[in-house]
C-alpha cells in the first residue's frame, strides 16, 4: 500500500528532476523513503533520487512500485498552488493512483513497470570534486548556448571552468578557487559533455543553491544536490563525449 | 443616432462575452440599454447580453442597429488603459462607427446586419439551479483539459460536480452544498457538454465572482452572470452533447 | 587599438538602434567617440550614431574599424544585468573582439568590413520640425498596425498627425501644438512611410522621452534622439513612399 500527503512544491521538485530524463518512471515507495532511479532512453544520463519520509506531511508505504507518467503528474501539479497539499493514494485493485488537490480528484492509471529496468548506479572513481553555485552553472550554460552544442567541464587545482568552442567564437566561465564552495583537485581534469543534457539537468535544480560536481578526465560527471530542503538527495550521472582529434 | 462614452474595461467585458461565440454581431442600441443577442456559427451556443445605459458615462441612442466586427473592437480596446474613456459615435451617412481613445481616432466601417438573425432565447424548463464561484469553475475546467474534450455538469441535492472521463484517467471537481452560494435541486441531473465551448464561455467572465447555472438532464445549461458591476447581465445557453452508450 | 568598459544598458541602446537596420555593422572607434553609420539592405533607411567617450567607464581607441555581428552582441548583452560593466578588448592579431561580463569571457571573430560602405548622410532641406513624446509615437504606431502597412506623417502649423488608411477603416493620432515639445512648421507637409520600418525605428528608442522629427512634403523623415543619457546621439533617416494616385 501507498498513501501520502505532500506539499506541491516538494513533489514538483521530484517530478522536474525525473522528467528531465524520462517520460515514465518507476517510483519505489519504501517504508522510509521514496526512491526513483532511471536512465534516459539514449543511455547517456542517469538519475538516482531519494526523498525521505520526513519530506512528506504524511507517508505510509510498504515497498510498492508505482509506474508514473511524468506529464500526468505535471498536469496535477499545475492545479495546485505552491505549498498546497496533494493527497496521493494507490488503489492497488484498480491499478491507479488517486490524487486529490483541493476539491479536485484526479484518477490516474499507472504505467506497467515490467519493462522498466532497475539501473545500477556505477561505482566511479572520480578524482576531482567541485562545489559550485547553481546560478553560476546557469550563467555558464546560457553563455555557451549560442556558441556550440557541447561544453567542456574543467577542474584544476586553481579553479573550475566551463568552456564552449565553436567554429569562430568561444566562450568560457572561469571560477577561481575563492569563488567555489569547495575544490578538491590535484591534477587538471577535463571532459566534454552534450550541452542539452547538461543544460536540462541544471535547469531541473530548482531550490538547491549549490551543486557538487565529481569529475575525471574524459569521464562521466556526477552532480549531487539536495531537494526538499535537505530531506531529499539527487545524483545525476552524465556520460562524456569523447573528443575526436 | 448613437453616441456614447464608456470606460474601456466595461466595453471590454461586452466584447469578450460576445466574441467568444461570434466574429461579428448586431448591437441593438435602444433608448435605455444596449442589447446583443447572437448564436455561434455551429448553433451550439447562444448569448443574450444587455447593458444598461447607466453603465455608460454618456449614452444617447434611438434604436439603432450596429453591425460590429469583434476583432476591430478588440484592436481599439488594446489602445486604451483600464478606466480610460472611449467615445463612440455612429456616422449614419458614412455607415461607420468613429471611436476616440485619447488622441487616437479610429474610423470603422460597419458590418451589414441584413444577414444576421435575431435569435429567440428559448424558454427552457431547467429544474436545477446552482450558484458557483467563477474561480472554482475555472479550476474544474483546467483539471479537465488534459483528460477529455467533454465535461459532465452534475447537480444533486447535496452539491455540484464537474466530471471529465478519458480512456484511462478521470477527473472530478466536487463542490458540496456548503461551498455553493445557492443550490436548488430536488433530483440529480446530469448533462454532457463540449469542453471547448464551456471553457471559452467561462474564460469570458472577467469580473463576476459567481455564476448561476440552470441545469437539467441531458438538457442545455443556462449560465447567468453580471457585467459592468451589476449594470449589465449576460445569459449564455449551451446545448448538451447527448451521450451515446 | 581599442579597449573599453561600458555599462550593459548603454551598449544595449547602441546595439538596438543599429540592429534595427542591419545584421552587421562597422563600428568606428575614434579617439573621442564611437561612430556607426549604416544603411539597411533595401536602402530605405539609414542610421548615424555617435557615442561620446564620456559614455564609457573606460575608453582607449585610435581610429579602429570593428566589423560587429549584432546577434552576437545581443547574446553577450543577455548575459549581463542592467548596469553591469562589459569589458571589450580588440585583439588585432587574432581579428577578434574579447568581451568580458562577470566571470564570462566571450571571444568573438570580427566581420570583414571591406564590403561595408561608409554611407554619406545626405544634406536634406526639411522645412518642418516637430518634437514628439516617444510614448505618443508608439501609441500611433500601435493604432495603425491593424489598419494599413503604411502611415502618413503630417505636420501643420497647428500640430502633428499620424494617419493610416486601409480599405474600409482609418486611424489617426492627432497631437495639437500644446501637446508637442516643439513645433516649427509654416506650411502643411505630408509624407507616407512604410509602417514596419517606422515602427522598428521607434521601438529601438529605449530611453529617450522625446524624438525630434524633421519632415518635408513627400520627402524623407529625419528622426533624432539621445542615447546614454545625452552622451550619445542617433539620427535615423527613412525614405518616403511616393503615393500613387
Amino acid at each position: 500500500m501507498f498513501e501520502a500527503k505532500v506539499k506541491s512544491d516538494v513533489l514538483k521538485e521530484v517530478v522536474d528532476v525525473i522528467s528531465t530524463l524520462v517520460d515514465e518512471a518507476k517510483f519505489n515507495a519504501g517504508k522510509d523513503a521514496l526512491v526513483v532511479k532511471a536512465v534516459d532512453p539514449a543511455h547517456v544520463a542517469m538519475v538516482d533520487l531519494s526523498l525521505d519520509r520526513s519530506a512528506f506531511d504524511g507517508y505510509k508505504a510498504d515497498d510498492v512500485e508505482l509506474g508514473l507518467d511524468m506529464d500526468k503528474m505535471k498536469e496535477v501539479l499545475k492545479l495546485s498552488r505552491a505549498g498546497e497539499l496533494l493527497h496521493l493514494v494507490h488503489e492497488e485493485d484498480k491499478n491507479r493512483l488517486v490524487v486529490q488537490v483541493g476539491n479536485i480528484t484526479r484518477r490516474m492509471s499507472l504505467v506497467d513497470t515490467a519493462g522498466m529496468s532497475d539501473p545500477k548506479v556505477p561505482n566511479l572513481n572520480l578524482p576531482a570534486k567541485v562545489r559550485v553555485r547553481t546560478d553560476e552553472l546557469r550563467q555558464g550554460i546560457r553563455a555557451s548556448e549560442s556558441v556550440s552544442d557541447h561544453i567542456a567541464l574543467i577542474a584544476t587545482p586553481d579553479g573550475f571552468e566551463i568552456v564552449s568552442e565553436g567554429d569562430t567564437d568561444s566562450v568560457s566561465l572561469k571560477l577561481p578557487k575563492d569563488m567555489l564552495d569547495e575544490l578538491a583537485c590535484k591534477e587538471k581534469v577535463r571532459s566534454l559533455f552534450p550541452l542539452d543534457y547538461f543544460s536540462n539537468m541544471v535547469k531541473a535544480i530548482s531550490t538547491a543553491p549549490t551543486v557538487t560536481m565529481n569529475m575525471g578526465n574524459d569521464y562521466p560527471v556526477k552532480m549531487e544536490f539536495e531537494i526538499a530542503g535537505g530531506k531529499g538527495q539527487v545524483r545525476y550521472l552524465l556520460a562524456p563525449r569523447i573528443e575526436s582529434e
